[in-house]
């Protein structure tokens, strides 16, 4: 019927594995289904039965304890049963492989994975191996994609801007080795924001990236310019400093999002940061906690753009 | 209205943060609170729907899985749900503050943080942050206060002594370094206990201790006579042997509680230690679980105050 | 009344400790309560409500994420709060004892204690000290036994063998150091299983192993020839290398399980193993895949049975 690997039979949402090759269709959906969830986590009750009775397993390859936490939250808010597992200190390293851990959590019956590892398509790995009764989410995998990630900036940026139609959206920063960047990629041009601009400097940026329909820039001044909303990425400074970046100063300097920077872009605009942030680094403070930013509200959507892709997936 | 971070513009309790400056109405209306709870945790079925819905995060920038443990299935047995993380290890090391920590969970929809953190203080910043709708509880903050810890110390007085009038009472210890001490001096004056002392080296003592109200003992023969209640100290000896005291040989000949300078209290005292013991240095096994000790009884009282303090903060 | 330590005055299942010294009439009843849960885990709400508001504490001493899942969701599903204590890095390292931090955890009105140490009779130990309202489950102490796993292995061969006469059994591979083969053994001769072989390398032999009840073969040609089961041990080789064994090559060459060496035991044998494999160690991917294994199934099974005891446990 279709060779996505993320769609089932019938075209539906079988595993949320990246944003890449899914219909516009489905990603409004899921921001859509998001939309009621946002009313449930800022009830008194916070709970909803949907998922009652079904067994979640965080399985955390690579350990991030801010993405656990939105997954766990989101979950349980959905009344499923959640099992936390950090594998780098246990099976794997018995010498069992990930497919033997995968099969026998799978045996358990398990329901959902959310899966995050350090290689690229760890969770299409497993996604391709696992029952069809059971449903997979990427949570970020190596450089390859971080899906939930942006379509919470796809739920913030549809929140203040309304649409997507006529905006100039800039990704900011180290594309280089960000799944967050290319996922987000993705999920912009499908949805049909027509200037989906990249600056970075060019040791971060990757090879050919102009393909994906993007344009270029290594310049904030140009690359600012009347921007209704901006994407800045996290640097992952520990890893680069010496091999990419002379220093983070330098960094600062040129690509580090200060006021004046921010002045560049249209007043209105808004500012993204999938966190946790440097401040000081890729964005100054007065911009992180300033009225543009719209950082703690995509946290707040976060938890309901994942409660609509578990409760979507349950369903299918 | 009033300037204590703990209270609200009612006076009503707000963050637990430390015994200190809390007038006694609040700190009884916590025991009695506790009174109701303490059936519910002997039940066949000890689980009481008050905070069902609600989220708490257990934020533990210092490890301890014995306090954690006391707030997490107070938690659960209040149908809350209870999402634990330990910071050392994550995004703290991540370059992230605090308090962006904090507010990310806040924009989470956070009901409650039971914070532990190693520097003293670190629980105010929290609770000064946080938006009006969130509640803080202080789990214990570097030498500063662990208030539920000094709660439950008076809830188990209460209990065998029926009330805090004529008590004499004499903390043990290593003063110095200890946030129980502090939190149980408040409590203890403030709920009226006429006669305070603590017993401990020279090098255990804080600077001018007696401003607390406190008489201070360096012998215990003396400091124990006529007591009703003794508070045991943990001596945290893995940093003080060589700096403070000589040996724990030593330390356990002068400060350590046994038979013999037990028997220099009243008859019907009883013995109290915030736990994990050190036997044979702070206390002898045969005081440990002898008739006197209600050290275990204390570990049932503290579920029923962190399930009393957790629901009166939630209805405030 | 009696001297078991598993059992109550009235000769019921008290705790699970190990399978040796228990009835067949305990053991069966395990395996049959078993059976309706293998429903129950595979229905689209995956929960009953048998032990809500009982507190299950997953005790472990020796990490292993993979059986303390397994009683996890096991006891999530009978809808029991559960508390993961992972004690190497805490209290034990305080200077705790283990009946000390046991103490306390009964004092919070546990209702069962899930117990994996790395000493042999770490769970005895506790289940002798506990008040007699407190269960205790075995999940693997040292070499001495793990109760729950021979107890699914016993499921999984009754599931595929209808009954336990006239089977003919091997157990294969480091028996020296396995509590899992312990418990095996005693549990199919209590079963009435008539023959019982192990296959091992000398070196990995206990002393006097003939006096168990089993056969004892160094050959896995002999061994194998008519053989009904086969449950094959993982081999723990980080410790063994050099010591007990020359290479894990040579192992696998005499010992390692392939289609060629399957191929001597009975046409319609099956193949267990107790995970986490080492694929071309003790067995070969060819087999552990192969239709002949039920390696999965027993993942499966292995919730039920650890459902039932926990069901069984709570209500004696």
């Amino acid at each position: 019927m279709n060779n996505n690997p993320q769609l089932n039979k019938n075209g539906e949402l079988q595993h949320l594995l990246t944003t890449e090759g899914l219909p516009a269709s489905i990603l409004l959906n899921i921001l859509d289904t998001a939309e009621s969830f946002v009313g449930v986590t800022a009830r008194d009750i916070k709970k909803v039965p949907l998922l009652r009775g079904k067994s979640i397993f965080n399985l955390f390859f690579e350990p991030s304890t801010r993405t656990r936490t939105t997954f766990e939250i989101a979950a349980k808010r959905l009344s499923a049963d959640v099992v936390n597992l950090n594998i780098a200190a246990s099976s794997q390293s018995k010498g069992e492989t990930l497919l033997d851990t995968v099969n026998n959590l799978s045996a358990m019956h398990a329901d959902m994975f959310v899966v995050r590892h350090s290689q690229s398509g760890a969770a299409h790995l497993i996604a391709r191996h696992v029952r069809p009764e059971i449903h997979v989410i990427n949570a970020g995998d190596g450089r390859h994609a971080h899906p939930t990630q942006a379509l919470l900036d796809m739920f913030t940026i549809r929140r203040y801007k309304r649409n997507f139609r006529n905006l100039r959206v800039a990704i900011v920063g180290d594309i280089l080795h960000s799944r967050v960047a290319r996922s987000q990629i993705h999920a912009l041009t499908t949805l049909g924001v027509p200037e989906v601009r990249i600056i970075a400097p060019k040791t971060l940026l990757p090879a050919k990236v102009e393909r994906l329909g993007v344009h270029v820039y290594h310049d904030m001044a140009q690359g600012l310019k009347d921007v209704d909303v901006l994407l800045m990425l996290r640097l992952q400074n520990e890893r680069m400093l010496g091999a990419c970046l002379p220093s983070s100063e330098e960094y600062f300097k040129h690509y580090g999002l200060t006021q004046e920077k921010l002045a560049l872009a249209k007043q209105d605009s808004i500012v993204l940061h999938p966190g946790p942030m440097n401040r000081g680094i890729e964005i100054d403070s007065a911009v992180a906690d300033g009225k543009q930013s719209v950082i703690l509200p995509q946290v707040t959507f976060g938890i309901a753009v994942r409660m609509a892709v578990m409760t979507i997936l349950a369903g299918n």
